[in-house]
């Protein structure tokens, strides 16, 4: 890193001063502005044009007079930074870090109080975040308010789901800016904890468009012992203001200098493949501080889950699926239980047929019978199973057959119990053997008054990551705060939930046809997400002649997520015995990769469509995924990624003409064509459809 | 236990019910009534006069109704209960507990929820709770706030301290009842933090006295998921009604049917002997659920502590004793860290030589720097020492000098923190063959909001014994709730603080003379006190000519306290070197048992004086401790406990004829006698005195 420092300045505050920095390729450039009277603010430019208006900055702190105003600059620094990095797993082996940084040294008049701001300008859009550097006058401090804002220049289209301090599980509205209202959401929605506090915060990633095609993104980066940033909407001026979640007494986030909070990030492009395939957010964050990452392995899965929400078996072990108490209830097992001894041979069983490297059994011990909605505290202890669950034996046999179990630690929200128990409960897992865990913290969280996304729940999901990487465990967590790239940092936190899954599909209003299309940009920036598709059987009538939930996809674009949505572990969420009647189309499961040498989006535009294509790692395979939303569509791909002068047999799996969500969602068509990097293929998409498409090497 | 059902009823509420039930001695009655509008009330008798006039019941429920009126009888049934238990550790070797029980069972109109009160009636006291029985009408509710009064006949004498949420290390205050008032409590007392909610709220044990001379003692047994109970004091009408602790919202207790409150608890007697010598507390708890119970023992123990205290070490490894963060402050040794390796051997040198069991040392691992006062969360992590602590080689030491360590795992009041490293400490001390842990609880409590009285912390108490016990440890609670019996579940609970400790004399006001009069009438009735007594140097300016601060005792009082405060973990405070200066006076602290067949409270008025003896665990030995507040003090004793037929060696330590608690602390003189059980001893107490006698048979 270079460093040239612009200035040393002693200006008076009646000048005000102002500097800029621009992208790498110039084409955005941000505008630091200090007013007479103190006030930090920044601008955004993109090709010269504004995208975000003068904002200001600054934070508010308890009991001690507000960093947001009567700065002087003490100094300015310019740098630039270009280098590589190679992620444990990723979308691609080697990710450029490449920015222009502007750090800006204040101290405030009268309390002496130092802050720093720092810009860094990437190409595809800048972050910025407050610096408290360790001083005599400020050592432990509250952030009671951020004041950050994002002055948008007009009543741009946005992707928005609500402000819920606990929940980001909600399905996307797509309205103007001016159109954001809480108040309008359908709240039937299925999701467990809901906590909206106010009527016009929404949660970041934030996508937006404006009237003249750019493609604009508001997130966050490197959130660690700070709270979530949501954002509160001023829908008549279009603009955004950070609202942190608070804690049980209202506070928002207690820190020491020196500190930093999270970077705010602001994605901007003509070219929405910009964003959705931006490595930014990663950038952001520090670097692995694992020493031994070998254990870090991609996983794709099967599991005793999908079986559950579909109401074949329970999760608790009387068969009653009564998660709320049954009063009545006698721990007798009625057959329904799906976490039996037998059964999960069968999914080892399939799982080792198939090529799958895990299995993930929910349901496996004690505490299901009474483990929702009541904000219990001892619910589970993670450790003991169900009479039917002979752990000893399953781990044995996983073993005996190459699979390896993926442990599953429901929390039910209450966290306290679960630290209390969470070395008990990755001892257990290194003794049988389990290599990843599935975190989930359904409802409520303990210690009561804490939200989902307070600095406190952060800094758990982040805990459990970092004790995890102690024991050399993998973490994919759900119902946590959504990702900001700490993965980066801990890469053995491969996967999260942490937004609306397939699951709601199975029991709720579910998933629209557009939302797979928005995750990549905004859930997927942060990290990637488990959000197990692979689901043949689409209608819910298959179970139940009365249900009328389905999935809202063909089968064919349930393949296509498999390289849609990036994830180093991927379940194939369907029953084997599912899989079992489609074999043809199995086997582009089978055959997928799940971490990358090489990804290339070829067309987005969120909340219409994606086609992306990834190069599998240490190999000439490639695989297509393309998606669309309730719109039929057709596209001509060119095959210019694909190495020259290699031949290679594509297997083609889309819809089938008459194919449609809603009407026929099955009905899918496989060919293989032999292919060059000079061909093209053209793509049909039915309404919520998809295409898949491996790419072998002849040799 | 014997049933006999009284009576099953069909009330009309117009007809109103009333139901007696006596102690088994007859001298104390309870009358429980239900008046027509269905409301629960209660009143007791002492001799047939009233002592708590009608006193209503019943609790408050979030979000749905009150249980506090509309009820109707369904049974009521009376029984009685004697049986003897042996305490692993105790005052005497077998406990008598023997009560009467009335059980009414109550359905409340409307709601159809059902709710018991039972009364157990001993001859030293009553005691009351509420049992929700498992019901469908009443399964998982929140306590909002509990409503139980003592409606007392007078404006008694009472010895109170405010109703903080935080703290109980207060001095007491000795006023009428009309003279509760929180805000004329000189609240620079030392206390670190500090939370009164409200004017006229107090703690209990509550221990007054009415102008017609009877001892009356409100308290509460078996606090078990659960708040702890203060009581608002209404100075007009002399009545007290309990207030619960809250947590971060506002709650007070979540809880599941089927469950129960604590035991409210009502002493009374016209001899404090009684009161003091009362195991009631002990026996409305469980009875002991460990199986074994073999590695609970007795323990004297010295430590590196006093010596932090009186300022000639430091608990910090630089020697800064600045417990906030000293920004320039690097971790340079500078001599003054007490918890070297080199002074920790010294002390087992000391322990070893002198027959102790255990050495304490505080101050050995890293935190220390920045420990107090910021609500910092990650401030220890209970396993590394500093590097001029060797544990290892000190574990192997102590070992080799038959002496146990002892740890200390101070949290800060970062609770949280502690419970994610709790395995770990507990693992580290099991490696380390440490067989107790003395945890500390200083500062304001993470989870932010909590108390360290609310039923959060009461939980996170009772779970560290329990998870002590899956360790077989030992455990110390200092800061902590006060006991209210739970040392009989968990006899691995072996003590704790939860009062005003010797260590509030080295650097505030300190304990008036009085107090150790008092707290065996509070404090102690839930379980032992680490009191920390022993202390010969009594005047700071041995240290420092410019200290004015003192223990507010004599030296021959601080060896009674060993008699006087019981607990089966007794520290001899003071600092090695003091100790060789008066060996002599130092024999009685090496003498002393802490484990007892029996105990003889022969002389007791709260607030003015108390003296007991005290029959060694499976020995002939008797040990005598007779204290006094700041008045000197004149008794005759009679031997009567002794032996008949046996001789014994009497050695008295008493206060010199000019001794005095300011003037002249020091000063003492050693007799020795031979007596009889037919014997007298005259005591002759110094103002803030005291007099320690052994007596050891002569063969």
């Amino acid at each position: 890193m270079k460093y040239f420092l612009t200035s040393f300045l002693v200006l008076t505050l009646s000048m005000g001063y102002s500097q800029s920095i621009q992208s790498p390729s110039g084409k955005i450039s941000v505008n630091f502005k200090l007013t007479s009277n103190g006030q930090a603010s920044y601008s955004v430019n993109y090709n010269s044009k504004p995208v975000i208006l003068e904002s200001f900055l600054g934070v508010k702190l308890k009991n001690k007079p507000a960093l947001d105003a009567n700065f002087g600059i003490d100094s300015v620094k310019n740098s630039s930074f270009n280098e590589s990095w190679k992620p444990v797993l990723g979308e691609q082996s080697i990710i450029v870090n490449h920015y222009n940084e502007l750090i800006i040294s204040l101290t405030q008049k009268e309390t002496h109080v130092k802050m720093n701001i720092i810009f860094r300008v990437f190409d595809e859009g800048i972050a910025f975040r407050y610096d408290f550097p360790k001083q005599k006058d400020l050592n432990y401090f509250i952030i009671s308010d951020e004041v950050s804002q994002f002055n948008l220049t007009g009543d741009h289209k946005v992707f928005w789901i609500p402000g819920d301090f606990d929940s980001n599980e909600y399905p996307y509205n797509e309205t103007k800016f001016s159109g954001i209202d809480n108040d309008k959401v359908d709240l039937n929605n299925g999701i467990a904890a809901k906590s909206i506090a106010e009527k016009y915060n929404v949660q970041s990633p934030l996508m937006m468009k404006t009237a003249t095609g750019l493609y604009l993104n508001v997130f966050e980066a490197a959130v660690v012992n700070y709270p979530v940033m949501h954002l509160k909407a001023d829908v008549n001026d279009f603009k955004l203001t950070s609202v942190l979640v608070p804690n049980a007494i209202g506070d928002k986030a207690y820190l020491q200098t020196p500190c930093v909070s999270p970077w705010r990030t602001i994605m901007v492009s003509d070219d929405a493949r910009d964003i959705v395939g931006s490595k930014m957010i990663l950038n952001l964050n520090e670097p692995c501080k694992i020493d031994d990452t070998s254990y870090i392995k991609p996983m794709k899965y099967v599991g005793i889950w999908w079986e559950m929400h579909v109401g074949k078996s329970t999760w608790d072990y009387a068969g009653s699926q009564n998660a709320q108490n049954n009063l009545n209830q006698d721990l007798v097992a009625s057959g329904k239980h799906g976490a039996t001894t037998e059964n999960t041979k069968r999914y080892i069983d399939f799982a080792s047929k198939n090529g799958f490297d895990g299995v993930l059994v929910e349901g496996w011990n004690v505490g299901w019978e009474d483990w929702f909605g009541n904000w219990k505290e001892e619910v589970f202890d993670f450790t003991t199973p169900y009479p039917d669950f002979d752990i000893a034996a399953i781990s044995a046999y996983a073993k005996s057959k190459n699979v390896k179990m993926i442990m599953h630690s429901e929390t039910s929200g209450s966290v306290g119990n679960f630290e209390r128990h969470l070395d008990r409960d990755f001892e257990n897992m290194v003794k049988y053997n389990y290599p990843a865990v599935k975190t989930g913290y359904v409802g409520k969280i303990i210690p009561r008054g804490e939200f989902h996304d307070g600095q406190t729940m952060v800094n758990h999901f982040n805990y459990v990551a970092r004790r995890a990487a102690d024991y050399k465990l993998m973490v994919n967590s759900h119902e946590s705060s959504r990702p900001t790239g700490y993965g980066r940092t801990y890469p053995n936190y491969i996967a999260a939930e942490a937004a609306r899954g397939t699951e709601f599909n199975a029991w709720s209003v579910g998933n629209p046809p557009m939302h797979e299309t928005i995750l990549p940009f905004t859930r997927l920036l942060g990290g990637p997400m488990d959000y197990t598709p692979g689901i043949f059987e689409i209608k819910m009538s298959h179970y139940n002649p009365d249900k009328t939930e389905q999935v809202h996809t063909t089968l064919a674009k349930q393949l296509a997520l498999y390289v849609t949505m990036y994830s180093p572990l991927q379940m194939a969420a369907d029953l084997p015995e599912n899989y079992e009647k489609y074999p043809d189309a199995f086997q582009f499961i089978k055959d997928v990769a799940v971490d990358w040498q090489d990804s290339k989006y070829l067309e987005a535009e969120p909340g219409d469509y994606l086609t992306v294509v990834r190069k599998a790692k240490n190999s000439e395979k490639w695989f297509l995924g393309a998606i669309t939303d309730e719109n039929a569509r057709k596209s001509e791909i060119k095959l210019d990624f694909l190495t020259k002068e290699k031949k290679y047999k594509a297997i083609i799996y889309e819809d089938a003409k008459d194919a449609d969500w809603k009407n026929n969602p099955i009905a899918y068509k496989i060919s293989t064509l032999e292919v060059t990097s000079k061909s093209k293929i053209k793509l049909n998409l039915a309404p919520g459809g998809g295409t898949a498409i491996s790419f072998e090497p002849i040799n």
